[in-house]
């Protein structure tokens, strides 16, 4: 029911804004680039006939009208922010198969009883503002508006005053009432490219806690101090990346653990290291194993510190539970699979999305494509053309069947 | 022979130059508050009489005439810059000890045969600037000027504009005749505390190794990625740096190894680490050991990095090997410190040091002090006054038994 090759040129359109060397994108959340990519978006919107509006956490929704203006949106959308180092689809893909929903709507004349639209939601990644999905947990009373324009950013800036520099501080208020959300996604992971499906029905998403850890010991001269009276922050730190690695190794069922930041100081060649803060990145589809990894972690932490004669303040920095998507939606993405005959499966989502605090408070369901070697948050980040039209009709179908005619 | 007071008061002032909260100095090399130092330097050798010099690498070279001016110098000195969390003592104490051992010759009216210098060399923390000992390696043809010239720091500057834009490019030419080099320094380490010695009588230098080593992995997501897919650049660089550890550890007779910097890519909480950066300080007396330990490390480094499914390059940065003074200037700090009756010990200085370039060209000799619980490259750093005192004392009575009356 849709355009396959319109949805191509699209997604190879937005890929040129923030274009990086080995074929990826940097759009980091409310940077210039990001601002290029939204105002492409909604330039692309305003020519399908929708109405634009932004609210004041910067997320963008664009409203294609239905039959009765009264009742509340069928939102589809996800983000158009990457990693530093990111891909050309993750959240691109869900955002403009979603647009491309909206113009096959329009190509075939097909009203619906709600109205339609596509959310670009603020600052999904957490990389440049951490932590994650901040534009759509302000949506939905995760954080307040408050909290989040007060962020800062790795290179210093303040959430809030990006968005007025960047256009994107709107004035329509955060709470956006919905009748229910469709997401599309690839996978970011190999699970349906091993299993060669073409669809994946997500039933929910993994829960997960993330944390901050920051290791003191003692700077000194790295010749004249004794090895055995050193008490190095990196050598204990570096332990304690083993023991998160083991966490993650050791629990049985699909549990993740990773340690993507470390910052080491004074940051001198010839200084033992004084102080070390890393971040810890949990993650588990159980909530009763999710609990067991918090306690594995923190007690080798603690043990480590003890050890090498650091101390370690283990922070809590963001978490959410496992959360599961509403059925009927659910069933609704699994039935347009089953009608066009695509191959699929169901499948948890283990990365966090838009799609889990939306589904806080209001029916929620996810589609997801394949990708490439399940590679993203890398430059290389591939999908298949037929797989993206797939992932588009998909969506369309349940889109039409949760809109009403 | 010398001022105490007149020592610790200067040493109180320059540590007003660049100070830390933590009673410490921050004065990186060639920034505004080294310039800050060294004009204070400067001032106070004018004030003492001594005609300032200045060459093309930013060393200074302030000269108090002997009876014959055809002779070379003997030359005294050390560095003002620092590392970024650095002590109020490391380098300072050897600069403003030398100092006052020219104030004191202008006291009592002491005529030497030869002029008598006190050198500040330019960079010799190897902070800011890598590698250490930049300013005494073009004097003494290890480095050439043009290379030092065009280093580039952590934070982007270049060398050559650094000096000019703090005004110390001079344009004295960098080789400087020296009839011989002393050079009074903190010890840096605990030695000569933990045996209540007031002097080390320095016998030479360990040899170093640095090394600059790149893991690279595979970037991918933190939630998607099953543990066993993973190529982490930042679980293997962690196997290394314990593995450095443990060639630190486990190698006989005062091994040291330090990683000091260590730099995560993307730098995302929630993306694996496609590549790690990280430096490797080893050390050791003995030239053949620290020809084994490099032989262990480079092992243990192939061997993680084969096993993690990730590669590694390691670069070798800078090194130079066990450095031996000279016997008879060695001879005469020894005798100094058994004039006065002070403790001593011969010591292998754990630091490189200015001294140990030098000692390539000219006959040269260091002398070390005790330093509180032996902590260097801290914020912390401190001496008794009256061991600061008797170092300058050591140093008056061997300056003068060099450079004859
Ligand atoms: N898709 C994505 O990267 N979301 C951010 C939250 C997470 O890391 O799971
Ligand atoms: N004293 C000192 O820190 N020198 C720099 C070279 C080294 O790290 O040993």
């Amino acid at each position: 029911p849709i355009n396959a090759d319109r949805l191509w040129d699209s997604l190879a359109a937005m890929a040129k804004v923030g274009a990086t060397p080995k074929g990826g994108n940097c759009r980091l959340a409310l940077t210039d680039e990001d601002k290029a990519g939204r105002d492409l978006f909604v330039s692309w919107c305003r020519e399908a006939g929708c109405t634009v509006t932004v609210d004041k956490v910067g997320n963008i929704f664009a409203r294609r009208a239905g039959r009765d203006p009264d009742l509340p949106p069928v939102v589809m959308g996800s983000h158009l922010d990457t990693q530093p180092t990111g891909g050309r689809f993750d959240g691109v893909f869900g955002v403009l198969a979603a647009l491309e929903v909206v113009r096959s709507l329009n190509d075939r004349g097909v009203e619906t009883l709600h109205p339609v639209e596509v959310a670009v939601w603020t600052n999904e990644e957490g990389s440049r503002f951490s932590p994650p999905m901040m534009g759509s947990g302000v949506a939905t009373g995760v954080f307040t508006l408050e909290e989040i324009l007060d962020k800062v950013a790795q290179d210093g800036a303040r959430l809030g005053d990006e968005l007025v520099r960047t256009g994107y501080a709107g004035d329509a208020p955060v709470e956006h009432p919905m009748h229910a959300y469709l997401e599309a996604h690839i996978e970011q992971g190999p699970v349906l490219e091993v299993e060669g499906k073409e669809i994946g029905v997500v039933t929910g998403a993994q829960g997960q806690r993330w944390y901050e850890v920051t290791v003191t010991g003692v700077e000194a001269h790295a010749g004249p101090t004794p090895m055995r009276l050193r008490r190095d922050a990196l050598v204990a730190a570096s332990a304690m990346v083993q023991a998160v690695q083991r966490v993650g190794l050791e629990t049985p069922g699909d549990a993740c653990a990773t340690v993507g930041i470390l910052d080491v100081h004074p940051h001198s060649r010839n200084v033992i290291p004084g102080r070390v803060f890393f971040t810890v990145d949990l993650r588990h589809p159980d909530a009763g194993t999710l609990a067991e990894m918090d306690r594995r972690f923190r007690d080798a932490v603690a043990a480590i510190a003890e050890q090498a004669g650091v101390t370690a303040e283990v922070a809590d920095f963001w978490h959410f539970p496992p959360t599961p998507f509403a059925a009927e939606l659910v069933g609704r993405v699994r039935d347009a699979a089953e009608g066009y005959g695509f191959s699929h499966r169901d499948i948890v989502s283990g990365a966090g999305h838009d799609a889990v605090y939306v589904a806080g408070k209001v029916p929620t369901a996810m589609i997801f494509i394949p990708c490439e070697n399940g590679i993203s948050h890398n430059e290389v980040e591939n999908i298949a053309p037929a797989d993206g039209a797939r992932g588009a009709a998909v969506l369309f179908d349940a889109l039409v069947a949760t809109a009403g005619r």
